[in-house]
């Protein structure tokens, strides 16, 4: 029986997993816990929802990621809270106890307290949700042709993406090239160009987090690609069909929602204080106060920088924080058990209970390396530093630092060879129709209607009868 | 207003595909209905079933297939019935009149009467079966890993293909494989190379259609792999975490149905007799008894070579099917047209009613090129004829030949990269259990168990507390 001490890192997104490679080497005893087998590459979700991409190629299954690292052990299981008393993480069949624990349970969507719009404006955290947004947004064109092939008025093509940062953006604008191009040329009764994209931002500006003169440039280059932009416009309703800003109705044959984000409710689970957005505010070393052994890291932790401003909920700062809790642990681990026995006893806690354990603990500092949104094909805006870029050339940063930080070769070749061919071509992928027919809004129009007006030649022929 | 035939086609896949491939450039208008968006390219179901390749990679959009046929309309669409007097076909928003009809509505399982085991034993048709498969094939190996890791006693591993066909021998092989070198060093409580595949099927032999030779090898090659074989034995009952064979119960973590197949129930809508299976019997010109115009291709006929003997439910029977309807109609249309007016009146309708209309037309004949089953990596069983092949030369066939076939050179090119990947890698590319975490039969082991049976070092020195 070993004595390492045993670190629990509970979610292998961003935070999680880069939090478990640099433990991978250390001496200690990992565990890693999430509700999903793989990790998903969020950066590219957008391209799931889009059918630009499958879901298999932005996601890799967490234990291969981790193979390598013997002293990792991955379980997929539901966290359903915590015991902080007795250092214990509980899931439905099982306990599991912790010296150090690592929470990077990331967020989900928030509607702000309507949560029964969910059903009518799906949002896009996982890979169920990009599934079920490009089944909407896919059966919407098959729907329109069906209608208006049958004679019926045609269904009115109305997508609706509500919330102008990154991901309503990336929504908004791939909707639009998707409509110009790849389907383009494929509809008989319907004109796919004639979609209508709105991009609604209750800010006065898309991109709120990034420089004003990208933002402006973003929002020329969206409206560039076909995309009608309102901004300072607040959604009051969602209904089957339908987007109010207050006392004005819009057509929305489908709802996007891209405005807001909460954080895990694990957050709340931990007995301490959380921000409105259910954010688990940390000290400098990212731990939770009053617990030095339990550190939130990620879209869950309320991290600030020197100037104390939130750090974004983005992947590089969950990566930062992710290695950062590491070598702290890892060097922690170190220094408290050097004068370790050789039977190996517990090691840690002669020093703890000198009191010199958890002291003079260093400050995280994220290094923020730039930001990238983008909008469209050959469209995005990036700012590294004082340098602001826009078009093509952000674009193809995009694409470069996209592909270089999917996990796994496999991943990366297989997207390059994509994108590659949807630039030459036009065309999607992924453009595949799976689970139910349904869409919010939508009736079928009565039956008994004819395809086309004009009256089959042959009947009459094989039955035998003429005018 | 055109005076065009109007032919419909109901079902994309092999038949329907090619009969509107082979339509595309004549003077004719086509609609192909189908329930889905995408043609699924089956002979490869069972590599997004086993985690090998992603939906997107093995199915095209029809409406991207067909794209460049001007005269082809896809629908979308759930055909419901037909009106063979008026000739029309139903769907729920529409009624689609047609001069030809070609109906080419594919198969479905079948449960024998035991309807009621199919959500414990999913088949493989389609899409949606194959994540479903995929799903509780790799839930399976996690949740035996939660409960070894909890301490509690290992969730036994017991994978049951039942049926010997080509797709049960593709399963078990390609589980075997798996369980054998994909995931064998990524679990850290349990032993993924312990797992037990066991194929049952109720003849003497797997692969039934095959000579006696390559059934044998199939066989041989499937224990090579590790897959016990059952032959002659009947499945009598299915049960959350169990088989019966007669008066043996057989632990089953994981039922895969590979057993029947039964055609589509749009068969028995057309009013004639249909056989046991469910298929159509058609004429030597394929159509419908009393029906010139009425065409039945694929898995859903039940067409007969020069011999009598029932033409298998094969992919390039369907395409062969197709193909030769396309030209009856095609000739039949420019034989029976030739002297249209100009004006474009019925064109059709003189020859008919002179009584020239249906005489004359060609008998089917199927060529058969050989045969191909591949049971897993370097093993595959091949009859071109007199000659038989087995190993490594009949599994590169098979790898050539389905590349060859997929649609579109984007997939194909994915599918080479994700083989050659796999291959040297050992790896399985698309992972992902995505729904529910239900397995049936399996229910989780009571909480408060430790994952391990060590206690955590630092706990007691965190509290300050010691012995």
């Amino acid at each position: 029986m070993t004595s390492k001490a045993r670190v629990v890192i509970v979610g292998a997104g961003f935070g999680g997993l880069n939090a478990a490679r640099a433990l991978g080497k250390a001496a200690l005893q990992i565990t890693v816990i999430d509700r999903k087998n793989f990790h998903t590459f969020q950066p590219l979700l957008y391209q799931v929802a889009t059918a630009g991409l499958s879901p298999g190629e932005i996601a890799a299954p967490v234990r291969s990621i981790l193979r390598s690292h013997k002293n990792v052990e991955v379980l997929m299981a539901e966290v359903t809270g915590f015991d902080l008393e007795r250092r214990i993480v509980q899931t439905p069949d099982a306990d599991i106890p912790y010296d150090y624990l690592i929470i990077a349970a990331g967020a989900t969507h928030s509607y702000f307290g309507h949560e029964d719009w969910e059903p009518l404006a799906p949002g896009l955290k996982t890979i169920e949700d990009a599934l079920e947004i490009r089944r909407r947004v896919l059966l919407a064109f098959e729907l329109a042709e069906r209608q208006a092939a049958a004679g019926e008025s045609e269904l009115p093509l109305n997508f609706v993406v509500v919330g102008g940062g990154p991901t309503g953006v990336e929504l908004a604008g791939t909707l639009a090239e998707i409509s110009r191009h790849a389907l383009a040329h494929e509809f008989r009764s319907i004109d796919p160009r004639r979609t209508h994209i709105l991009l609604i931002e209750g800010g006065p500006r898309v991109l709120p987090t990034y420089p004003e003169d990208l933002s402006r440039s973003a929002e020329e280059q969206l409206r560039g690609l076909g995309v009608e932009v309102r901004t300072s416009a607040m959604v009051t309703l969602v209904e089957p069909g339908a987007v109010d800003i207050g006392e004005t109705r819009l057509p929305a044959t489908v709802v996007l929602w891209a405005a807001g984000v909460a954080a895990s409710p694990l957050g709340k689970k931990l007995g301490a204080p959380v921000d409105r957005a259910g954010r688990v505010p940390v000290q400098a070393d990212l731990s939770l106060p009053g617990h030095p052994e339990v550190f939130v890291i990620g879209d869950l932790a309320a991290a600030k920088d020197e100037q104390g401003k939130m750090l974004p909920g983005v992947a590089p700062v969950a990566i930062q924080e992710g290695k950062f809790v590491a070598k702290l642990i890892r060097e922690e681990v170190e220094r408290l058990g050097s004068n370790r026995n050789p039977e190996g006893a517990a090691p840690l806690s002669r020093s703890v209970r000198q009191g010199g354990g958890f002291d003079s603990r260093p400050t995280f500092h994220y290094w923020d390396k730039g930001s990238l949104a983008t909008i469209g094909r050959a469209a995005a805006v990036a700012q590294f530093g004082k340098i602001h870029i826009s078009g093509f050339i952000a674009w193809l940063s995009w694409l470069f630092v996209h592909i270089l930080f999917l996990i796994g070769f496999r991943n990366r070749l297989l997207v390059f060879i994509q994108w590659a061919w949807s630039y030459v071509t036009y065309e999607r992928g992924a453009r595949l129709i799976t689970g139910s027919t349904y869409l919010p809004g939508w009736t079928a129009p009565k039956p008994a209607a004819s395809v086309t007006s004009e009256r089959p030649v042959a009947q009459e022929i094989h039955s035998g009868t003429s005018k």
